[in-house]
């Protein structure tokens, strides 16, 4: 009976320890927590840019590529694949032709980022946790809140397949200089 | 004599405690003074992300402005004018087509960053030292090296001057949330 109770007690406290240390020992720190739990990751607007883009279509929309600190790293390192825990995130606005500026310039030439537009998405890499998904987790927020339909998180991986290169590690997005 | 040499002596002191501090009093701190000094300040590329733009026309480029920490705690207070040591610093790349992404796509959509294109340029706010262009001075680097033409650089200041409200503080960039 004594050893039952020692060995519950010892499972116990292995379970505890383990829960205990879960938010800070998973790979992407406290930011993938967060996005885990459905939050966006504090402080992710002060992420370092990765690069610019600009899609047209029914996106119709201007954005930004930001890394956390280990995303930037393996960027700027060119190491491929990125490290478990690296976080890039995908801001975008809406589109808008600025007339302040085409007044200074002189042409209508002009474009600028609107109100914040089509969401914030976030890839996480855990290999081992997203393995099915080749190692990353993807979740979109709009609004704030995150998207839970998981079709339309799938079909984010269906589309990075296209870039499965162990180079590029189903990333689109280069690192602008 | 004594008085002459102990007041040169005194002169001399005053001049090289100046100068001794001049690195880090000034404000901008080392970014600014790398840039008066015709270098690129290091660590711009890791200041945080202000926007994003697309300029067509004979520009025909995609651009991020970044901030320095001042300038970005005044962009997210509202603070202005801005305060002395801000620094501004706007990136641009070519505007490419991406083969890649529109395939993916599946449409003629999606234009991302190429090379470096239309050089760096930095806004440094300095109240005193730049009165006579609205407080700020201006610089712009092509393939890292200071462009040296004053009347260029006068043209900065030229065209600032269509967003000198209070409000607006000679800064054409708005912060995209």
């Amino acid at each position: 009976m004594k050893r039952i109770v020692f060995a519950m007690i010892a499972v116990s406290a292995l379970v505890c320890a383990v829960w205990a240390q879960a938010p800070t020992s998973q790979p992407g720190g406290e930011a993938a927590v967060a996005i885990v739990q459905g939050k966006l990751p504090p402080g992710y607007r002060d992420w370092r840019l990765i690069s610019v883009a600009r899609e047209e279509g029914s996106l119709d929309d201007i954005r930004a590529v930001l890394g956390n600190d280990i995303a930037i790293k393996a960027y700027r390192d060119g190491t491929r694949p990125f490290p478990d825990g690296a976080i890039i995130a995908r801001l975008a606005w809406a589109y808008l032709s600025s007339e302040e500026n085409n007044k200074t310039f002189g042409k209508p030439q002009s474009f600028v980022a609107g109100n914040p537009k089509n969401g914030i998405q976030f890839m996480v890499k855990d290999s081992k946790k997203y393995a099915s998904t080749g190692g990353w987790g993807y979740w979109q927020f709009n609004d704030g809140k995150p998207l839970t339909d998981q079709v339309m998180l799938q079909s984010c991986f269906t589309c990075h397949q296209a870039v499965k290169e162990k180079d590029r590690d189903f990333v689109f997005t280069h690192y602008a200089p």
